[in-house]
């Protein structure tokens, strides 16, 4: 039996900073309709000023503020009014002292006024003359030009993934194509002899391949893209002409096989037979997941992934989502939730441990129950909501502690 | 000036549980591949047992269990190897006690045999004789039939929004089409005459058109599929005409106008000249989003949102999302993250209050931070990471309370 060299999940982060410093993925200018969840590959400025004119935030009348100062309801000012600013149109109205002109909200604030007073606050006495029963402060209902975002100034980062209001902000300021890395391509490949895809016949004995349909989910939920699936028997030509025409076309290859000796020595003799790199992960101290292999052949990052469906969603999420987000200069805060896990988990000191929960509420706090199942158990699979990960120099959870879910 | 009759929060959602009891969304049979964040319509049931046969879960030797009873290092058992399961295959081997049969991981478990010993704890003394040095309590190493999903079982139900292991899960089982509803058909209109498509140019005093990006990657966000994006005048006869014809093709109009009252009351007579229910909420008690109009016409909601950016998204969520988790069934959590707020927040009693903020985690907590800025600031909408509720009855949060942020 060979001995595996196995690494932590700490060393993996390491090789994998290592091997792909250069790892490239390539950009492209997309659309801002297009652009959800997509990732920037370079800041975005704001080239104009917003808002680009004082603008009004209130329907009201732009006045000079200290003519409202000390109004009331029994004392109101009364102004003269010369005019009314239209709705998305350039005003060349001026108001001094004594004077106000009706603004709309979003509307241009006319020279000379400092603040909008609201026309609730505002009785018209006749066309020519409003009475002020509420004083206004220098700004009230005003948002300056640039107050919001100034002109040049940064407004989303390289490595932001793009939410909805991330969309609103750069429609804003006018930008409507935004540069942004292509998905990552990735093949998707299942090994064993064992294994049927589900459109076909099942004979008693074979598995339904499972893997190459969560997987593929999976890099979707990730924001990839899946180029190939496929399910492969056990044959080292097979597979190597299979991995060989994946490596040419994508940037991840995620190579699922059984857990066995056997299996996994195929795979890494197949990545190791294109020279480069070739494999540099070879088994990990973590559970689920121990018998993990992570190789580059040129520009392409492969992943030997255990064969058990949960092993291989919790791996390709961690060490995928980890060289993902390197590549990417992924920013966004990984955010949990922080839960009372209500039983003991037993973890095995030396390996990082992964273990699924279901999340319940109760009494403004989160509780964590730990879902267990044999190894490979699919049921687990639809009941877990999260997982939490229990460091390597800890020996388990205790009832009642806290700790942090990352949901599934 | 016309009064508004506005609605609690409450009283809305109760409203759309009345108004929208028959609202009818299709649904439609798709492939499993595409099926990633679709809604089930309809309940899954396993049709076969999972696994199929008793399946080993470690490489090893099948063998009678109570053979192996206080075996040790020092003291082995020795069995008759009988055969070998193939991977794959189905079996006929049988053994009794005294014999033992090499069984990969995943293969089938011969009859008589009710524990796996791992090859770990195995010796091969010759083609014929093997030494165990482990004992195996009856069903080790064996998953057996039926005992992860049960034929007929319930396996996942309408109202799930599926993830990448339910996928997976699916795939086990052999389901490879999965009946789903469609996706919401979202047309999305913005009104005013100041508002200019950002693909033109803008003169000065006009603004940007944002409502009809930020909402259309919220619907998409939220599952929908936007079929219309437009920015309409201020001019009954053209809003109308559009209006018409979204209905007829929509699930959901959405209308994002400036929250004058001028421009409110050109929305509310559009909706309510198709007859039918027309307008059923007409302003709601809540902040940001008092301007907010619902209405019905024949099978489509119409939601008249408030033209600033950040209340239109904050009432779209809140009123299209609850009236999506409806008529869709869907049972998902609203997992939220609980925080320290490390500000005092006021809130108008009588209102429900959403408060934009960031979120910092520090020793093993989360810190809401509240995100201040002008009414309708943009500025707002790229820092927020989520937001907190107040309720109606609340005067405010004070410093060091404990909240929970629902992120954006």
């Amino acid at each position: 039996m060979k001995l595996l060299n196995v690494d932590t999940v700490e060393e993996v982060k390491q090789k994998i900073d290592h091997y792909f410093e250069h790892f490239h993925i390539g950009t492209e200018v997309i659309n801002i309709t297009e652009a959800l969840d997509r990732i920037l590959s370079e800041d975005v400025y704001a080239s104009i000023d917003l808002p680009e004119f004082n603008r009004s935030t209130v329907d009201g009348y732009a006045v000079v503020s200290k003519d409202t100062f000390g109004v009331n309801e029994s004392l109101p000012t009364f102004l003269e009014v010369v005019g009314k600013v239209e709705m998305g149109e350039n005003t060349t109205l001026s108001i001094i002292s004594g004077q106000a002109a009706y603004v709309p909200t979003g509307g241009m604030i006319p020279i000379g006024a400092d603040g909008v007073v609201m026309i609730e606050y505002v009785e018209n006495l006749d066309n020519k003359t409003i009475a002020v029963y509420h004083p206004v402060a220098p700004g009230d209902g005003i948002i300056k030009k640039g107050e919001d975002i100034k002109n040049n100034s940064l407004l989303l980062s390289k490595g932001r993934k793009l939410k909805s209001q991330d969309i609103g902000a750069l429609a804003a300021v006018g930008v409507d194509k935004v540069k942004v890395f292509k998905k990552i391509k990735t093949a998707i490949i299942s090994t064993g002899d064992e294994i049927v895809d589900i459109t076909c016949k099942v004979k008693l004995g074979q598995i339904r391949d499972i893997n190459t349909y969560s997987l593929s989910a999976m890099v979707i939920k990730m924001g990839g893209e899946v180029t190939k699936k496929i399910v492969v028997e056990d044959n080292y030509e097979t597979l190597r002409d299979i991995v060989k025409m994946a490596i040419k076309e994508n940037d991840f290859v995620v190579i699922s096989g059984g857990s066995s000796v056997g299996e996994k020595d195929l795979t890494e003799k197949v990545i190791d037979s294109f020279g480069d790199v070739g494999v540099f992960v070879n088994g990990v101290s973590i559970k689920p997941g121990k018998p993990t292999i992570i190789g580059k052949v040129e520009n392409t990052a492969i992943f030997g992934l255990p064969g058990h469906p949960v092993s291989a969603i919790v791996v390709f999420r961690l060490f995928g989502g980890y060289l993902r987000d390197k590549v990417f200069s992924i920013n966004e805060k990984k955010i949990g939730i922080y839960a009372i896990c209500d039983a003991n988990i037993h973890s095995s000191e030396g390996k990082e441990t992964y273990q699924m929960v279901r999340i319940e509420e109760k009494d403004n706090e989160y509780i964590a129950k730990p879902i267990h199942g044999k190894s490979g158990a699919i049921s687990l699979m639809t009941k877990a909501e999260g997982y939490i990960k229990i460091d390597t120099n800890k020996e388990g959870v205790k009832k009642g502690e806290k700790v942090k879910v990352i949901l599934l």
